[in-house]
């Protein structure tokens, strides 16, 4: 498969748009533009291979904070790895994917010698796959399937001896109202990916966890090996999972800039096709237009080459981003 | 496979000498005690996805430090899913590893679905494995093979389209006399493992290079994906790599440590079996006693199951460390 283009490089806005004024608005990713604050970084996290301990203290952290048993989680240096080590769970096999979706699934399942079938609908996934993946909610698309949907799959699966693996990156901004399958991985069957870098704001930490029941996590943990991710991941990952109320507030604020989006967009008659927390997806004739024209005024977003219509739009971090943002849009017309 | 134990755990320490001074002094590793300072980390290597620009100077940084290509060049979070990429390069083979050696590289072919033969000579790598593998300088024998025998063993291995996979996580510290293949891997049978965290004292970095003829260092790269290593370590790494003073001075202290451990030994009568750059390696009938006696003193090394009689001692980080030692030895009488 030839390289996936993703969100998130500046490089790219540079080469596209030379001219462009700067410091460039990066609306390219679904990372939270809100950060959290990384503590003081203690000299032993950099010099000495993290600790065993460490890293359970680490996983029970995400167990808490994401509703499982501290043995059915394993930590891994982002959502890739992770995936690559689920993928390989089970022989070559039939994979079914809801999309359209994050590309990297696909290739992942390439590489393990997986024949990949895209199906569009929920119902489809259980049809004659021993594996199913959904990323939920969905990205681009924002759209949320039901837990009880999710659990009549897995049970599915579980007949099969197949996985679904459920891909919870965007999960976290949902709080109670989310559908997560986090304290649901006990058939065996079903196996939970939940990434730190998008609700934290750290992308560059590369922490995610895989939830799955004990003896799924156990072939897990065997499969990334004793140091999974780095000792400042692990540092910074302890104190952001437990740090309740920053997560709280951060929900507060993640929904309060998804509302002034989707305002400003609706005063330019702009109606997002997709709602995810962490962004806000425009469909319509006009959209490569739209592309340039933010481009050109130094605001980077993302489109996306299997569906040229679709443009997703992240969270600006503050006033100057969404000021340039509504200056960018005022001058536009937009055609859906 | 058990899970394999480790040295620089120090939880394990505790548990068996709980009564032991504190601060623990950890030689149980093979990472030098000496650090290479960190550098105020920029807010972004946290926060934004690791930009594929970012990626591509480390990498040059790394081929320059190694004397490799930078299309040669692969980095990864660590050894271990680099050595996991690797080894699935080749369906199902026999893997043979000289040995006696690091574990995690047996484990990481039984999981590839190799069968591994350890081999105790050079000479056998060649015999009838399409894999074979090399830790240069060993660790914890401290022996190394020479360039020559390798490159006729990677000639060996291309005519029967196998890999000559050699870690070279110790060579930094031999400096030009050492032994090191960077610059032969272009005959596209022999992968170079090269890690930061050893030399460069930062193990929680999570930082390795494979170096790899450009065909192969592609389907690596494809296989890590594209953000294997965090903000921190590309942001660190490339500092670090291209610190050609820092790495010049590094040597002398680690050789002058060296000195010093051969010295201190020595007035205990005691001559190490197996000299890394950066350990020493007793063995002889009082090393478990010598194990304990130094674990009672708040002193951690490295024995190993598989070779009760072998004691892996590090380098001590400053003076209490080797006043410590010092009196922990003087105490004891050794029998070979």
């Amino acid at each position: 498969m030839p390289p996936i283009s993703h969100g998130g490089d500046l490089d790219d806005a540079r080469r596209l748009f030379p001219d462009a004024p700067t410091p460039w608005i990066d609306l390219s990713t679904g990372i939270s533009p809100f950060a959290y604050p990384v503590p003081a970084i203690a000299a032993e996290s950099w010099t000495r291979l993290p600790e065993a301990g460490d890293l359970a203290a680490l996983c029970r952290a995400a167990a808490s904070a994401y509703g499982a048993e501290a043995g059915e989680i394993v930590a891994g240096s982002g959502t890739q790895p992770l995936m690559a080590a689920v993928l390989r769970l089970l022989p070559p096999s039939r994979a079914a994917i809801l999309g359209p979706t994050y590309a990297e699934h696909e290739r992942l399942c390439c590489q393990a010698g997986h024949r990949v079938q895209h199906v569009t609908m929920p119902d489809q996934l259980g049809e004659d796959a021993c594996i199913a993946i959904v990323v939920n909610p969905n990205n681009p698309t924002g759209t949320l399937v039901a837990r009880t949907d999710l659990l009549a799959l897995g049970r599915q699966m579980a007949r099969r001896d197949g996985l679904l693996i459920v891909d919870e990156a965007f999960m976290d901004s949902l709080g109670d109202a989310g559908q997560s399958l986090g304290g649901h991985v006990d058939n065996g069957a079903i196996v939970v990916l939940r990434s730190v870098g998008k609700f934290y704001g750290l992308a560059g930490l590369r922490l995610s966890f895989a939830l799955a029941a004990r003896p799924v996590a156990e072939k897990l943990a065997a499969a990334v090996g004793p140091w999974p991710v780095s000792g400042p991941a692990i540092a910074v990952g302890r104190q952001a999972l437990a740090d309740i109320d920053w997560q709280s507030e951060q929900r507060a604020r993640l929904h309060e800039a998804g509302r002034r989006m989707d305002d400003l967009l609706a005063e330019r008659g702009l109606e997002p096709k997709g709602v995810g927390p962490l962004f806000r997806t425009l469909r319509g004739q006009s959209v490569p237009a739209l592309f340039e024209s933010l481009g050109c005024a130094g605001i980077w977003t993302r489109r996306f080459a299997f569906d040229p219509p679709l443009l997703r739009l992240g969270l600006p971090s503050g006033e100057m981003g969404w000021r340039r943002l509504r200056e960018a849009l005022s001058g536009f017309s937009f055609k859906s």
